[in-house]
């Protein structure tokens, strides 16, 4: 404001220096004032940036990113001694299944019939093939959040004793007003009037709205919004894959189950497209685990057998030119040094299996868990 | 034999001289000779002597010191859906406590009844008490091997369904044919004629004449001996205290069942003089067991809670005047970080902590696995 044009006068002039002068200081003052500020918000968006980016890489490195698949042979349900047995069977897989966050079971056929696995329905019919397709069917429908099993699972006879099982309690199995970001949810036959879009059942008060149109009756991933307009009819949100929930926040979110025709068609058959990068059979004839290391991995295989162990699985799947089963893994192991019993049951052995498995996957990943 | 006394003549010195010369070489020759013999039969001595040394030292050493106990309310069978399903629950925990060996399982009551536990036997009736019996009955009758159990366990409500369980197949269920060093047997009410001693029943084709005279109807351990005459109406054996098998050969050999009027009774009741000298109470907001090594030990005692936890088992204990379960134990675990259910359920919890365990335990006890 003031400037050197003022010199003229004297007086003015000295008034006028007096003025300046202290216009200069005040001057001085402001472009400091202006300058600080201007840097205070700079390190302010400096320090949203860099905060901004460790949400994102916290966000990221609280993903999990490796799966674990867990392969065991259908017979397993025909050592129950009654049909109640067999579901209760079926159901301390699940479990056992769930408590690991196994991301996908693999109920692979040892009787040695020659049916393909086609689009993941299993052609094998008859009195043998029953034990995977039941097991196989126990597991998704345990699997499934209950909002959706009407829906997913009509009456059969092969869940005829679902009463008797154990839930899994599984972080993606909500209860209707517990505020989450992801929800399994079902696509209502029901189209949006003005937008693109459909509504989706996730079990909640309210139906949510997705950006996407998608085909009534598919099970989604929901992402709900994170602020969502209280007077609102309905709920909004997105669909994302279902791997989302695990790779960005960590959050164990259920299984998938895929049939096999031999122990052979868990390996030919990955859905990774990498394939397994590290395959373990168990056996008490394997290595002992304490000796046992692992490396850093991205999809780990456990297989286990079933009441003759992995030998009777080799043996009947004419694929394999191998007797010993050993060859066929990275690591062969004997999970249970020094038993006590003679035999491990299957579902005892995937419980112990994956304890012990746990401890050396927590050393490689040590972020997930904690 | 040759002396220098013959010295004298010539010709007979000379003589004499090369016999004597020869008689001292032969005499040098026995002498080495006999000390050589001499040395070896010391050497011979000597190594029996550390042979038998390192055999001793080594049927020691294949001998496992140490207990593995495991305390639980009887409670967890009212956690199961049918009377089929309760048996069967039973029959869990008694397999998972085979596998891995535990010398002592412990039903305490949590449910605050003033009862007393008296010489093993529970005083606790009605409804409630019911749990911790018919759990300790089923445990027993499961660790009974299969040729003594007509003997030791009459008809009764409790065992309607022991058909459904599974059997333990520990290594002190021999079959008939199996030779064995050890086998329990029970003490038969016919006494051996000329002799003082008893005669066992070990469920094989003859019995067992033992030296002392007992009681008949107990159940007793009997060492066999080795060298059986083959044509004897019976087999001969000692009896040896119940942890012989263990502690002289590292044998398995069964667990015993002890009735707790309450959970502080777990501790206060030890059958060891010594006390438990490392117990852990497990839960999932216990401390995570990845991060913990243990101490070489006598006597451990694991405890696991019902449906509520430990902290429902403290409550209801009279006895204690602590809230926080942990204080309780010289360990407090999570023995399994970062679980996939929201609940582990107490039979799923045996296993996983158990095997978690097993593993810390074989770096204290090498010799013991393997
Ligand atoms: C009843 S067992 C099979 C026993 C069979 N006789 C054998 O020799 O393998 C069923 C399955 O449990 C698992 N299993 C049993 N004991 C095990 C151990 N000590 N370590 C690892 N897995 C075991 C294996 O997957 C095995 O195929
Ligand atoms: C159904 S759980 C009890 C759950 C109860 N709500 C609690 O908070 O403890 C039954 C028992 O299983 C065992 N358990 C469950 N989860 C566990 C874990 N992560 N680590 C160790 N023990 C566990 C404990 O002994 C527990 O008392």
């Amino acid at each position: 404001m003031f400037l050197p044009l003022m010199i003229g006068s004297d007086v003015q002039e000295r008034v006028d220096w007096k003025k300046w002068k202290e216009g200069r200081k005040e001057e001085k003052r402001r472009r400091k004032e202006e300058k600080l500020i201007t840097q205070m918000e700079k390190q302010k968006m400096k320090e949203l940036k860099e905060k901004k980016a460790q949400a994102e890489k916290e966000e990221k490195s609280n993903g999990r990113s490796y799966t674990l698949s867990v392969a065991l042979p259908g017979s397993v349900l025909d050592n129950a001694q009654s049909p109640e047995l067999r579901t209760y069977l079926a159901g301390q897989i699940a479990r056992a299944c769930t408590v690991f966050c196994v991301d996908e079971i693999v109920v692979f056929e040892e009787q040695g019939e020659d049916v393909k696995n086609t689009e993941g329905e299993y052609k094998g019919v008859g009195k043998k093939g029953r034990a995977c397709v039941q097991l196989a069917r126990i597991l998704q429908y345990l699997e499934c959040p209950q909002y959706l099993r009407k829906a997913f699972f009509p009456k059969h006879q092969d869940l005829q004793f679902a009463g008797l099982l154990n839930p899994l309690d599984s972080p993606h199995h909500m209860r209707m007003d517990e505020g989450a970001e992801f929800r399994e949810g079902l696509v209502l036959d029901r189209p949006c009037k003005a937008e693109k879009g459909s509504y989706v059942d996730c079990g909640m008060r309210k139906e949510v709205r997705i950006d996407k149109q998608l085909q009534p009756g598919l099970r989604v991933t929901v992402k709900l919004h994170k602020d969502q307009e209280s007077g609102s009819k309905c709920y909004k949100g997105l669909v994302v894959a279902p791997h989302v929930p695990r790779t960005e926040k960590g959050l164990y979110w259920g299984y998938t189950v895929r049939l096999a025709s031999c122990l052979s068609g868990v390996f030919t058959e990955c859905p990774f497209k990498e394939g397994y990068d590290i395959t373990i059979g168990t056996s008490e004839k394997g290595n002992n685990a304490d000796n046992v290391t692992i490396s850093p991995f991205r999809h780990m295989l456990v297989v286990f057998g079933g009441l003759s162990g992995l030998e009777a699985s080799v043996e009947t799947d004419d694929n394999l030119d191998v007797s010993d089963p050993s060859s066929l893994f990275n690591l062969y192991l004997n999970t249970c040094p020094s038993q006590g019993s003679r035999t491990i049951r299957t579902e005892e052995a995937i419980l112990i299996s994956l304890s012990a498995l746990r401890q050396k996957i927590t050393t490689v990943f040590p972020s997930s868990s904690d």
